[in-house]
């Protein structure tokens, strides 16, 4: 009884508050496609350059991660443009080869975050002074791994990790590039970094003293995003100060300021709570957040260069070498999934559309505002309230809570936009294999990644036992 | 400033109000180790039955799942006790082969709900009278192979789909079993099931007049956690109603009345999200379930099929063939996570130890009760209070907030219980491989599935494109 009766207070609340907040609350307004270079196309779908993802759906099937080879090339020259940062792609953020394999390509290094991350990097031909190896986890193998490779800087998480590194370099014979970490106090977990100058000085005299260290790099990661220029100062400015504290104390300065990631994905953002319970109490809209407003890859790696370098000219230092680790800046809009509709569900207060991607494929939809298009009627304006859900059977399942497009229906096509960061990494094989990947390049596309077949889903289990 | 403000303000509220709050909370008791069969064994380590946790971690390695099969047959005994419902394990709750041979050895049926688990039954050779076909997304293809395999029913999960099976199976020219799935108020996604009555005598009508189709079932799944008998009542009682309200308007009964899952284990629980924050915040324990207080499976299954029987009586019909589809209530206290402890970080206001498991291999444990218990040193009374993360580079990986322990050190074994519902299906490959699964079968262990390796995790991408 107390939930019929909840549930009809909340019906009211709907139908009397939801108008009135409705009315209040602007309206949502589509990013546009040429945003991200997609247009309508002579059939009157959505097209990727002369591709029509329509046409791509049917081919390689659905759901389909498709990577833009040109936006990515575009971003990477952003990222090292003349004058700015070192630039090490975050690995967990897209692991994809093929994505990883053109960022190289143009000069970009590595940052990993495990043994695995570092396996795949020195399989993608990645020297090792362009391999950046952070992470809370690193196995003593791979630090061996690490160290015989020559990596760039293997940053501590915590003393205790610097003084096992130190060890095994020794045990090793080898002379390992060291980082500390530092923890950088706010929003981020305080399992990373060294948590206090105090704690950190004594680990940089440890290092100094340890005949196979060379302590070479500083690594400060903000986490959350950095939206705009202020923010990014505002962390370089904090770094800057911490290696100050360091020097005093210890007379030592890093080589390399590893500033770590957190530069935002432009045409991405994050919502308050409320926001996601007004629109899905309610039906209000989530508001596209203005790509303008965030500060490009290349600028913030120019502003953050200029920064270190007007403190270390002020401080009478050699400048440090900066580098950053960008992950979803990098490749975050340079990849979109391609989704079919496969039910429509209209008896109820609400119109459901069940598609072929879920939080299985696409997990971090539901908490970021991913910009949604039809590809198989574009430019259409809408107004029907969609309840988007996934495959798989668990109402947790739904990427977007309330959507307003032009009518759907079964076979219809749609586009999440920017599933260049933690798409692939956070793929679940819940219920369904994992969807195929293909690169486009001008004309051409290319399977990078074929789907999995179900046998592949049980290839590592004795499947008499 | 704001931030560093509000810093101020929550470790000062954490200082004063902290110890208030917890001096009026009651302080956890594990749960006993005896629950699931565990003791401490003359190495002074955990032992399960006769085999050591410590010793087993050291030789698969960890992260680890440990089936363990008595508990599994018991469960499935008890489910499928005399008097009570036939069983359909659902397969999205632990897919994991082994698991569900043994399942299916001893009578229990294939509940699926996606073509990948209907094509793994299949595969495992349960015969097409003992697979139920559920779920939002059956493909076309699917549905023809689980009319062709003559499955005990395909619950259409909308009108539109009823009359796509109803096609399908007249395309072939095979008769189908099907069944009709209704919706659940109240908690459950909207996405799943037949919204009204009305709609449902439509669907039943237009089923009875097809030729291919010989209308079965009524599907109700209820979501959430039925925790003791009353809800279970509540929820069968709602589904005679709704069969009754049917049978008013068109005349026809089910043959099969599928209730669907949602049974509790025992020894999980959730909690309201104050009691995290509580925990998180000011380090009160989270509490934990008394399992005499969840109703068995076995005791579920009599009774539902029991009110049933009496609904059947008193109406003058013939009485349906109960279903159930438990998930969690079958599998997932049969199955325990061994993990081991990297490092150890106390140089912070608490005390953080990360763990070589996360979020990537333990999706659940964030969000609800599973006890803990240290492997390497069991029954040893501890009050450090630990945040335990696990080993991917990011800040949800916490799996324990705020857990008192014994003093853990690097290379310490724990073993987080319940890991045989949803943890293997939510894993990830985020920057990780997959752990191995092994089965303890009495003093024997076998491996059923081997851990992944590196290159396993790229196996279908062109590594050159």
């Amino acid at each position: 009884m107390i939930g019929a009766a909840r549930r009809r207070l909340t019906s009211i609340a709907k139908d009397r508050v939801g108008p009135v907040v409705a009315r209040r609350r602007p309206v949502r307004t589509d990013l546009d496609p040429a945003t991200w270079g997609l247009s309508i196309g002579p059939a009157g779908t959505l097209c990727s350059g002369s591709v029509d993802l329509v046409e791509l759906s049917r081919r390689y099937g659905t759901p389909l991660h498709v990577v833009r080879a040109d936006r990515l090339a575009a971003n990477a020259a952003d990222a090292q443009r003349q004058g700015g940062a070192e630039i090490f792609s975050s690995y967990k953020t897209n692991p994809v080869p093929a994505v990883l394999r053109r960022l190289h390509d143009t000069g970009v290094g590595a940052e990993v975050i495990s043994p695995y991350e570092l396996w795949l990097a020195l399989r993608l031909g990645v020297p090792g002074d362009r391999i950046v190896y952070n992470g809370p986890a690193k196995s003593p193998d791979s630090i061996r791994t690490a160290v015989g490779a020559g990596a760039l800087a293997i940053n501590a998480n915590t003393v205790n990790e610097a003084a096992l590194i130190s060890r095994l370099a020794a045990d090793e014979g080898r002379t390992v590039n060291l980082g500390l970490r530092l923890s950088v106090p706010g929003a981020w977990g305080g399992q990373f970094g060294i948590a206090t100058i105090e704690a950190a000085a004594g680990a940089v005299r440890d290092a100094l003293g340890a005949p196979h260290v060379e302590l070479r790099a500083i690594h400060v990661h903000r986490g959350g995003t950095m939206r705009d220029a202020s923010a990014v100062e505002a962390h370089v400015r904090w770094a800057l100060e911490r290696c100050d504290e360091l020097r005093a104390v210890t007379g030592w300065s890093p080589e390399l300021l590893d500033l770590g990631g957190s530069l935002a994905c432009p045409t991405v953002a994050s919502f308050p709570t409320r926001e996601f319970r007004f629109n899905r109490a309610l039906g209000t809209d989530l508001l596209a957040p203005d790509p303008s407003t965030a500060i490009t890859i290349g600028d913030a790696s120019v502003l953050a260069t200029r920064l270190v370098g007007e403190h270390a000219a002020a401080a009478g230092i050699p400048m440090p070498r900066v580098l950053l680790e960008p992950g979803r800046a990098l490749t975050g809009d340079t990849q979109f999934l391609l989704t079919t509709v496969l039910d429509v569900k209209d008896d109820g207060p609400l119109a459901h559309a069940v598609l072929d991607a879920g939080i299985n494929v696409a997990e971090p939809v539901p908490n970021e505002y991913h910009q949604l298009f039809s590809a198989s009627q574009p430019g259409r304006e809408g107004d029907v309230h969609y309840r988007l859900a996934g495959p798989i059977c668990t109402p947790a399942d739904v990427l977007y809570n309330d959507w307003r497009l032009a009518p759907v229906a079964p076979g219809h096509v749609l586009a999440i936009m920017d599933s260049g960061a933690y798409f692939v990494p956070f793929s679940t094989t819940f219920s369904f294999p994992k969807p195929a990947i293909v690169v486009q390049d001008g004309d051409d596309v290319i399977e990078v990644r074929r789907r999995e077949r179900f046998d592949d889903i049980v290839a590592h289990d004795d499947i008499e036992l």
